[in-house]
């Protein structure tokens, strides 16, 4: 389920994905939210550092820092789009316990799979999310097909 | 099945994680080679970088720096201990083919899954690697626990 909360948290990442956009990056975005607080946000940096790992949702875990296991177990990530095997990969190493998706019509991959791990995996199929993933993938074909390890 | 070059690879990962471990990390370490070449090799840097995603195959792929899909697709990815599913997941993302792991006596957690995505998972068994993670996990628990998002 979806709450208001859950919307504004998404809006954080969704404020970074533009910010990526803007920067010449792939607009996909993410926040940390744990009880409630902020722990980190982060964003797609692959062109920007020129990096193959920094994803929005690892971009975003990797700026909160060091966290003992009991916080990730009670935080939930948002990510303005269903996250690849790598970032499902990271939230199932640290137990993240709930995933909020804004779209999941421009890639899905994990999903089921987070599911069998017992994630809960909501989604929103926010229009804001799917617009900047729209634009990104007919103006950047082959930066979009580098990022999910597809040949162009 | 192993070959020569396998060990002589897996050298490189092994060096890594002694370097790693020298530097008051933790003694993980990784290659990645693309048709003999070394692309890069790295090493778990969560002391060293205050990182939460810089495990020793993250490291080394994102020391490889952006690379095209159909590199990724012939390369085998080296590393000293069997791969949390953040690594897993990463391999899985980019489509390599083929892991060997140094050992998976002290860890374990993907190899069936990374099985069941159709990549060649091949076990070294190697008494250099298991001896790192020993000293490693009676000296410091602590800090492998955090590592696999456990509660020490």
């Amino acid at each position: 389920m979806i709450t208001d909360d859950d919307r504004s948290f998404l809006g954080l990442a969704i404020e970074q994905a533009r910010i990526g956009w803007e920067e010449g990056g792939i607009p996909i975005g993410a926040a940390l939210v744990h009880e409630g607080e902020v722990l980190a946000v982060g964003r797609n940096r692959r062109v920007q550092l020129g990096s193959a790992i920094r994803h929005g949702e690892t971009d975003c875990i990797e700026n909160a820092g060091r966290l003992p296991a009991k916080v990730y177990r009670a935080s939930t990530l948002y990510t303005t789009l269903s996250p690849c095997f790598m970032c499902a990969g990271t939230s199932v190493l640290y137990d993240i316990p709930r995933i909020v998706v804004g779209e999941n019509t421009s890639f899905e991959a994990s999903e089921s799979w987070l599911r069998s791990r017992g994630v809960v995996v909501d989604l929103v199929d926010d229009p804001v999310c799917r617009e900047l993933m729209d634009t990104m993938m007919r103006e950047k074909p082959d930066l979009w097909a580098e990022d999910i390890g597809e040949e162009s």
